[in-house]
């Protein structure tokens, strides 16, 4: 199964780094990449400029494969009602740091679902592979990018979103286990969602798709890498162990608390951004324990306040607001370049 | 590390039987150490007479090792006004079956914290191994089973109750994952949970403590043996695999939800017992996912309003209230003999 999905990738090793909105970085992705995994560029959270000066920046360094990753969610059901309340709500955060919030929120983000923009560039630009979270495209954009030979991964948080993967034409799905941090790719966050761990998860899959699995969450060592392998996946994708790497964007507040106790407590949260995320614990995270999720605004229009309120924290100079996501791997997370990182889980594989 | 385990457990087999109070059998115990595993027995839920017998069942047709397990759950933190209110609240459910809820709620299990006829029993009858849920004993009863020469387990669902078991004279440490079935084994329920997976847990466990680890959640074949062993646990402990084998205590409704679509839903309650377990949905937990922690009695004084409300909707020809326990493994459940789905599991490990 590795050697297919090596084959299929272009990559020597099974390892994947996760794309990482707002922690990973074009040094990131060419660093993991040339050292013979996949390094990846989150180009869900920007616009079609940004991704394309990200591939930009990787090609003037490497030849090598990587990722592009894309959102696509369903877009967000807008409720001013809900989202006039929302911002009401924070409105003693946002004094607390001597700032107003917004008077309105917004969609932040375009899903690729619907921006074409962003498919003509994927198609004139080429990725090697290109990534989905949140979702699946429609049926013509996926034979667009396939006919561009263009290789194809989809999250998956259960089988039935994996079926849907492989029935949408995907080349293998990243199983994203409980474990794993940052955004949960489920396709509704407001459906039941069964919370399945990294280990059930590709099993399951690995019995049950023909696809090739690529596993997430709580991987972080080359034992880790060992354990998903066995478990029937092709390789895995790390993210956490990669976020106190040299290239990533992630701060010096975010790296502390990586490394510190915080890493043993991490919480699946959809305060920040109106999906359920796995972060460090914070001010943010602690206040939205007891929020009801219907009372929280649509991704990404949640995510427009979260983010603002981080900024006036940290301009007025504190902290706790930040989207610190991290997995339950995180107390295995290890401080060094992404090159010697990758070396190093390649050293470790066993099997 | 398996062959240490082993050979301080007295098996040949990398496989414990879960204990699943309700579930297990001594012929289920009998069969899975027969073929060279470790059968347990469930004495948590029994006094110290069932527990006796349960012994002698097993020693009337077995010489081999088998585990006991009991609870060491904190005594029950009465409170009579929040108990009333929980008799109330499912008042119309009882009178739906045609019958009227109890008067009032009792703890209707011993803690092993405090029970020392059970303590006189276990060092009469001697089990070769004898395991510990919800928590540990005081020093003085370690000392003693441990005088005895009867090796100890716990359950831990962190690294921090991991480290109280080394602490407390353990001799091996069970890392139950979120994706386990049954009864989580936090030892305070109300404390903040990392709902941590197998996988992340098992690796954080091999890496920082130096007792042998037996991995437990969302393990159903060789692959996922082999998978937790190469994450550094010595064995697994499989329970959801056990649950449809012959010998199981199961009934038929419980084995027809096990091995349908229920089984990719399992979801973790505590309105059953008053404390989180994960189960097959059905109308109690359905019910109990928009109630209050706070609502719900200690355990297990819940539990007695809970089997109370199940034996009356089973008298009345209902069904939904049974405390169908199952892991997030469950879609890959077997119904076999106790003793082929052991050997079955041994010829599937590769390691």
């Amino acid at each position: 199964m590795t050697a297919r999905l090596l084959d299929l990738l272009g990559i020597d090793l099974p390892i994947l780094q996760a794309p990482m909105a707002g922690v990973s970085s074009p040094a990131m992705a060419i660093a993991v990449s040339e050292a013979g995994g996949l390094g990846a560029l989150a180009a869900g959270a920007g616009g079609v400029e940004a991704a394309r000066a990200m591939i930009g920046a990787v090609r003037a360094r490497s030849n090598r494969p990587f990722n592009l990753n894309l959102f696509v969610h369903a877009p967000a059901r807008r409720d001013p009602a809900r989202e006039a309340a929302w911002i009401d709500r924070w409105r003693p955060q946002f004094a607390q740091a001597g700032a107003a919030p917004p008077d309105r929120l917004h969609e932040i983000y375009t899903s690729f679902a619907r921006d074409d923009a962003m498919l003509a560039m994927v198609l004139a630009e080429r990725p090697a592979v290109v990534s989905f979270h949140f979702g699946l495209p429609d049926a013509a954009r996926v034979a667009a990018l396939r006919a561009a030979g263009i290789v194809l991964l989809a999250s998956a948080t259960s089988l039935a979103e994996a079926q849907a993967a492989e029935a949408a034409g995907m080349h293998a799905v990243v199983a994203q286990g409980w474990e794993a941090g940052g955004h949960r790719g489920c396709f509704d966050p407001d459906a039941a969602d069964a919370q399945t761990g990294t280990l059930a998860l590709v099993r399951l899959l690995a019995r049950r798709i023909a696809l090739p699995v690529i596993a997430a969450g709580g991987i972080m060592d080359g034992a880790g890498i060992d354990a998903v392998r066995a478990a029937g996946a092709g390789a895995a994708q790390l993210g956490t162990a990669y976020i106190a790497s040299d290239e990533s964007l992630a701060d010096a507040a975010y790296r502390a608390a990586l490394l510190g106790d915080a890493a043993q407590h991490t919480t699946m949260t959809r305060v920040i951004s109106g999906r359920p995320a796995r972060c460090l614990p914070n001010r943010f995270t602690t206040a939205g324990a007891t929020i009801a999720p219907e009372e929280i605004p649509a991704y990404p229009v949640a995510y427009d306040l979260g983010k603002a309120l981080n900024a006036a924290a940290r301009t007025a100079g504190q902290t706790g607001f930040g989207a610190q996501w991290a997995g339950q791997g995180a107390p295995l997370a290890r401080a060094m370049p992404a090159a010697v990182l990758t070396r190093t889980l390649a050293a470790e594989i066993k099997a």
